[in-house]
């Protein structure tokens, strides 16, 4: 029977200061909130017009033109007010709040009299409203920006902008549903389902989990409602690259119960299984949750990178097949992982499984982090773990693997979608139930919780990706009964030791990857935990041909990469011998701080290739190199050039 | 100073009777041709419809309909009527002659009244004619038209054809040249440079070798005109994924004489290359052969697989860039590599250079043999070097890549060109000069060639493929002068003996990759060569980075694979020392008699894995295992499986 779910800590209880993390949670508020807020004006040279702001005055009536964008470009300023209400329940700041609310005064100015909302429809056609579910995006820009709606009204206490999204939510609610007459279809991106148990949790509106449900369980049944909607005199095509559409794009192929593998885009695919997991622990539905856990294990079992990231089809960013892993070719969008992130997290507060959080470090700590710069200024939506810049050209079928991070881009999800993601961060870190802390993610900071009894306050000092050594201190306790304390022991862990006022604890319980200390009690001040994290190298299983024979480096969470930059060029002729000590090395002066892999390897030279000939029978001639590593989600921010995760092994 | 280039042999003096290539010459004449007749008719089910008689006959007046089929229709019926010409000059056919007489005569009632000659636009509107040079393909339909004409006047000196393609060339010259009125354009698809230059030579009119001299310095220079011609108000745009044309796709971003590396579609680059090559011999051109052997130095070079393939990317089949080969992703079209193959052969007549013809033999006797089932009814476009069916897949970037050869295409270009290559394989055997008889291609069979002072007449008697034995008996010999006989020592031989009526010969002039035996006198009866050519490993330059730590397997001009059918799945988990001894072994039954290759391996097992994770710090397992390889060109005769020819190697 599936129980009370875990909780969320509110944002403005968790205080992020982490070395590792500190730079890329400061980026948002410094850098990524106001650049967004330039680009979303138009304010920025260089940079693709985003005219994000221009199409809600002009579909307000206070400004002239036509709309321009995507058909989703409103989700940009969603995810930007996302983002900015995390930050704001993290600490306030009166300007930002005054610029969002001019922005959220604006958006209701946009709103049509019947709730409706959607610049692109309102400026464009009105007539052509939920005429083509397929490609218009309106449902998932309507779930982004009730995800926003909700995200303000907890950040502020504010009801302007969830009063917009609660009035379009009804008008969706009398649109869509299973009555005759309503229109039976569903949305062609996902999004909205997720976004509609939001908004039934703050408002306890069943209709709005109602229609979530219907989503979900009317998607992929009877004739596909996209494939019928194609036929109507009304439908006008968006898309051109959607001709011939294959229905397993958007999971509607079967229906949602009978899906066993991973299919189609791989965002659509992560935030459909978010509501699902959210579904089937509000309805209890043990049956859909078993589906989630089929998914998930489908995913990472067989389809994920080492990386965390998922769709490895460069053509329209899908799910292809079981152990299709290539890496030089792959799509692995930066959004795809922070779905996985947000399904994982779900999937672990429902059955208190910590080794659904190990995948979710390794999304958030490889690709969620890869995609930005260290500057927060340019972004990768492709994540690749092997590029020859060489090779990624208009003529190849690699035009979509980027050799550097690309400034913006004209769809632009990825970067507002890492943004939001960092800056709510802590929920990831801590859940509770009633006598319980739970700790997923070990980075530095303070939280205090209110547990059953009382609340605690506690500061966590983490050096997980250097020297694995982490301390928790009880700062304040606020009564006198006792709690536990449930720390997740990551999948890479092989040995630690717990200290609990200096003593060591053995014996304690470990379920389902939480070490549990109980009977937590007033006084006690200090945990301290030593996880062993040396460098390590890792192997994929035999059956991803792409890896056989080759192997990684990780550290903690962190996958390793080589650079040309410390490694020189040509980095598939280097080869690695496994039997061998890896040396660490912390590198104050290196992307801000971080622990640098010292290795041996052999390169293949060209030494009998002098003739410049393609082919012949000619000895492999080696040359002992010495080679460093850093962490893959560092990698092009010394310019470009070849990168390599999966290092070919000496046998 | 360009010499006179060397000569061919007109096939009617060469009869192939040879253990390894009977079975697809006889294919042409048994399967290829009557089932292509077939198909141009529509009389095969299950098969796309060609439609390409019909579209004659409607264009002629004698049917109705609209056309169908590819713009460049047409030019599988030219094909077709090339590969009989061959045929028919090889050996007589009566019933043969007259279906291509009578083809011949439709042709002829198709053509329009001022000679302009094409079903697609005489059909679909004539008022469009060279309005789309970029997509209409006319030019290169013409070139096909012609180069049939020519072949089939040659094969049995019937004028029908020739003037029918003679007076539709004379409308050409009318129309595009130079001079002020005429169209300064020039083909999308090069092909009728290289056939105008052949109408020249069975013509002797100056006209037909300007006007395909004209077409190669005008591209590429001023205002691109594929570009120019888009924005006149009668352009229509044919094909939608040319939007946003990439001129270097045609060849026709800098002018022919400026381009030093092979760019774009790989067809239309070795079709304008022979163009030149023949151009530069015409007219003594220095300049022009110098910018052919840069190509060619570019293409093979860099830019060629081990099986004589080139165009390495699956996107609109192009050149990538350099040292970019993938095996698992790549086109290699099959007619790229007969385009190579013409382009070597030229190269070589002009030069007196074998080197050329050690790659035309990689590309023949590799990627365009596997091009062909062993039964002559299926067919491969794209010839990877690597396949895993279960990813060549609709939602992979590999669409393009078939596990399985297909039984016809909708653009059926390659079939129909294999078909007219192995109808002609004779003009890549021999060669002649005044007083030389050159031998390219060790191919069994009898050849009777003219010399100054007389005609000699041998046979040969090759087992090239498996021990290399080869003898060469002088049959008849109808003078008494001497004369001289050139062989080609082939790059992969490193020894060999040749036997002089029983003498070993040394000290033979060597030069340029033939080896010169003087004096041939009357009575001397028989030479006797014997190549070394066992069973070898070859590696690639170093700076293929797909091929690094990698092995292949190859024996005299054949490539060798691993096919799943004799090795198991998961072919990339196999490592090969290259310190062990390669077993050869003739087996009868298998492709209707062939060399395998056993050598041992080394497979990476998944007894770590038994858990089903993706990856972890696991130790590799290895088993022995006995391993068999075929001719690379063999491959898929068997069912569907995976293939791999560059073996990982253990190092």
């Amino acid at each position: 029977m599936i129980k009370k779910p875990l909780k969320d800590i509110p944002l403005r209880r968790i205080h992020i200061r982490d070395r590792f993390w500190d730079r890329y949670i400061h980026l948002v508020k410094e850098v990524l909130i106001p650049y967004q807020w330039d680009i979303l004006n138009d304010r920025l040279e260089g940079v693709e017009t985003s005219h994000c702001i221009q199409n809600f005055k002009i579909a307000a009536g206070e400004a002239s033109g036509d709309f321009e964008g995507a058909v989703f470009q409103d989700t940009d300023v969603a995810k930007w007010l996302e983002a900015v209400a995390y930050v704001l329940e993290a600490s306030s700041d009166d300007d930002l709040e005054t610029l969002a609310d001019e922005t959220i005064n604006l958006i209701g100015r946009a709103q049509c009299e019947d709730g409706y909302l959607n610049t692109y429809f309102t400026i464009k056609d009105p007539s052509l409203r939920w005429t083509n579910l397929k490609e218009g995006h309106e449902l998932y820009t309507a779930g982004h920006m009730i995800e926003a709606a909700v995200a303000y009204y907890e950040a502020t206490g504010k009801r302007e902008f969830l009063n917009i999204m609660e009035s379009f939510a009804d008008l969706i609610c009398q649109i869509f549903g299973p009555e005759d007459g309503k229109c039976h279809g569903y949305p062609g991106h996902q999004e909205i389902e997720l976004a509609l148990v939001k908004l039934y949790r703050v408002t306890k509106k069943q209709k709005y989990v109602e229609l979530a449900k219907y989503f979900i369980e009317q998607r992929g049944t009877g004739e596909n409602y996209f494939l019928e909607e194609e036929k109507r005199p009304e439908y006008k095509q968006i898309f051109p690259e959607f001709t011939g559409y294959d229905t397993k794009y958007s999971q509607s192929h079967i229906p949602v119960r009978e899906q066993k593998t991973a299919e189609g885009h791989a965002v659509r695919a992560v935030y459909m299984y978010c509501a699902m997991a959210d579904l089937a622990q509000i309805y209890g539905d043990e049956e859909l949750l078993e589906v989630c856990q089929t998914l998930w294990s489908d995913m990472v079992r067989r389809r994920m990178y080492i990386t965390g990231s998922i769709g490895s089809s460069g053509l329209l960013e899908r799910f292809t097949t079981d152990y299709d892993l290539p890496n030089n070719c792959n799509y692995s969008e930066t959004c795809a992982s922070i779905g996985l992130a947000l399904f994982g997290k779900r999937m672990t507060q429902i059955t208190k499984d910590a080794s659904y959080m190990d995948v979710v470090e390794r999304a958030l700590y490889n690709t969620v982090l890869s995609g930005i710069a260290l500057d927060g200024r340019s972004f990768f939506y492709v994540n690749p773990l092997e590029v020859w810049p060489d090779n990624c050209i208009e003529r190849t079928s690699k035009e979509h693997v980027k050799a550097v991070r690309q400034t913006w881009f004209g769809v632009a999800c990825c970067p507002p979608n890492i943004s939001r993601t960092l800056a709510s961060m802590g929920q990831y870190i801590y859940f509770t139930d009633e006598d319980t802390l739970y700790i997923n993610l070990y980075i530095s900071g303070t939280v205090s919780a209110e547990l059953a009894e009382g609340s605690v306050e506690f500061e966590v000092k983490s050096d997980l990706t250097n020297s694995g050594h982490i301390e928790i201190d009880v700062v304040k306790q606020e009564n006198s009964a006792s709690y536990n304390l449930a720390f997740r022991i990551p999948d890479y862990v092989k040995k630690y030791t717990l200290l609990r006022d200096g003593k060591e604890q053995t014996g304690c319980r470990l379920e389902k990857g939480y070490l549990y200390i109980g009977n937590i009690t007033e006084g006690e001040t200090k945990i301290v935990i030593d996880f062993e994290v040396p460098a390590r190298f890792v192997r994929a299983n035999p059956k991803v041909r792409e890896d056989a024979g080759r192997v990684a480096l990780a550290k903690g969470p962190l996958v390793y990469c080589l650079e040309e930059v410390d490694n020189g060029a040509n980095l598939p002729a280097v080869f690695v011998n496994c039997n061998q000590e890896l040396h660490e090395k912390y590198e104050e002066n290196l992307f801000g701080g971080v622990t640098t892999i010292a290795l041996r390897g052999m390169r293949l030279t060209d030494e009998k290739w002098q003739d410049d000939a393609l082919y012949g029978e000619r000895e492999n001639v080696f040359q002992e190199v010495e080679l460093k590593a850093v962490p893959y989600h560092c990698w092009n921010n010394r310019g470009a050039g070849e990168m390599l995760v999966w290092m070919k092994e000496w046998m």
